[in-house]
């Protein structure tokens, strides 16, 4: 199974060469779309995003990882080895967050390269063909890397910013709710929120914060635009405050 | 073959993560995403929308039908045996128009609980694996239940409003033209329109309603957007005047 | 392999009801989306765009073409066999593109029926199922027709004109870059563009052009929308000028 993470959007030929290349190099394997609007220009916030989904990838699975906006410049290509799953993508921070929660991981750099490379669309020429070579069980010509030497290696397992916003509305942030201290109390901007198991476990129009299907906390109003309402951005500064103490420093500096 | 119809749109990892959960326990079932953009706060109109396109669903099919508002609440979950297609999805006033339409309908209540249930995500940790324990002919809890248990079973087979807006701006009703009066009439805001056949039938810019390719009267404007252009809105009216009567009662009321 | 090339985009049941027909009609045929948002109204453009993504498409390959505002009124069906791949759509000028690039294309105007054909959505009621028919080696009804009975065959093999914005904001040329004259001045509106071979040879925020990985003359913006950037929208003009001579005539009237 071959599972694909982008940036590429749904608009345009993208995603669909992606998988024209792959239905002719190694056909007959299950292709999915787990998700095409990655941050862009952000690979460190679209790592934690793909990290935080990686809990529901099968054992066996590749993915091809690409928010690449580097492409075409001099940049390693990576393959990770991370909790049973084999990803592929290029060395810019995108793949770290996943090494940095499985530690048990194995990197390589990729030193296989296609006859034909075009400058601009490397998930087509390159890393699908990439991931079909392996998922047929062929050799693809690596080397190894040391773990601590992936681009963005120091990224800690968390990132205290909003690192997505979904087609809701909802602003997810890169904290998993398992690495919070005790009874935290959530704020973004101004606003300390309230938690709540789920939606309809609030007023309609009410904001609040909750531990979503990924694990991560995320920022969301009950039917309606959390990023409208709170005035929300990728990027923006998320705090998280301990019942029994002050102010945490943000986690990523810890 | 198992179809979805979701409000979850083509953002975010929601469709992807549905795939993945049938990619891994019904491998080798054909799925096909039918529409992913059902309006989200509204299973009742999402509904008729359902209904509509139910008549080109192949016998022997399964439908995963996810607008799920209140999910993570206390509501039922469905299974709807209707015109040979089995739907899963929740209790909510979703496939009461299918239950209408097919009064021949069987339902019951899905008894089945998975051993790990979000709070926010059932259709991929619940709907999808009945999905495909039923599509595998593996047995699933449920118990039978009355037609005139399902919430919003009251509905009639028609809904006056504006039910969807396609990407063209197209507005869909919730109005079969097999269940209009003769030679009918049909007015939105204080727009009476003409009827066409098709969109090369009237001129570039002008308003009309034809049926549609799901058989449901639908508001156009050839080579724009009715939407826009008559400023028209999810759940607006829509009037029906018969060629002999005068106004008729909307249908939802008869 | 059947591939689909529609400006039916992501949202609504069109797309959903395509994949319905052929997991019917051909089931086991691998189908994959290439494009969903080709230009809606102006077939010319579209075929353009299609015509450079042909060459990435695999021979013996079937492809589904559908950018038709006029379905339902009296146009053509057609089957073009160009560079070992059948392309089936209507005779509106959206294929006529790939016959000038393919000058060995042979045309076959389509005169088989479908026993039922509803008169807006001919995607799903006729083009589908001739190509699922052709997937599975079945006769369907053609008469051959003359490349030059092609509606929009005076065309030329380029378009000196935007023929597409991706999602990022590019704008896509209908100018081949191996059709261009040496050293080639790109420009668009009021402005010069550099060459550059792909983003990361430019700042941030620099407007540039290069060959894209369909080989056409590309207008982008590091890291931004060169659409928003440069007011550039589909239909807009780009001017080439050889680096020897003035500007050189628009190259789809020479």
């Amino acid at each position: 199974m071959i599972l694909l993470f982008t940036d590429f959007g749904w608009r345009g030929p993208y995603v669909g060469q992606l998988h024209l290349v792959l239905a002719q190099e190694s056909p007959g394997v299950p292709v999915i779309d787990l998700l095409h609007d990655a941050p862009s220009f952000t690979p460190r916030a679209a790592g934690h995003l793909l990290a935080a989904l990686a809990e529901n990838i099968p054992e066996g699975a590749l993915l091809v990882a690409v928010v690449d906006p580097g492409v075409g410049s001099e940049r390693r290509a990576l393959l990770l080895e991370a909790g049973g799953v084999r990803y592929i993508g290029p060395d810019n921070g995108l793949l770290a967050p996943l090494a940095a929660r499985y530690p048990e991981s194995r990197a390589h750099v990729i030193e296989w390269r296609p006859q034909r490379l075009s400058r601009s669309f490397h998930g087509r020429d390159f890393f699908a063909p990439v991931a079909a070579r392996l998922a047929l069980g062929a050799v693809v010509m690596t080397a190894p890397l040391a773990l601590d030497e992936i681009v963005g290696s120091a990224n800690s397992t968390m990132l205290a910013e909003v690192i997505y916003i979904d087609g809701y509305g909802n602003a997810w942030t890169g904290l998993p709710v398992s690495s919070l201290p005790p009874d935290p109390t959530i704020t973004v901007g101004a606003t300390a929120l309230p938690r709540a198991q789920t939606f309809s476990d609030v007023e309609r129009g009410q904001a609040f914060w909750y531990e979503n299907s990924a694990g991560l906390v995320e920022v969301a109003v009950n039917q309606d635009s959390a990023a409208a309402r709170l005035g929300l951005q990728l990027g923006d500064p998320v705090a998280v405050q301990s019942s029994c103490d002050g102010i945490v420093p943000r986690p990523d500096r810890l």
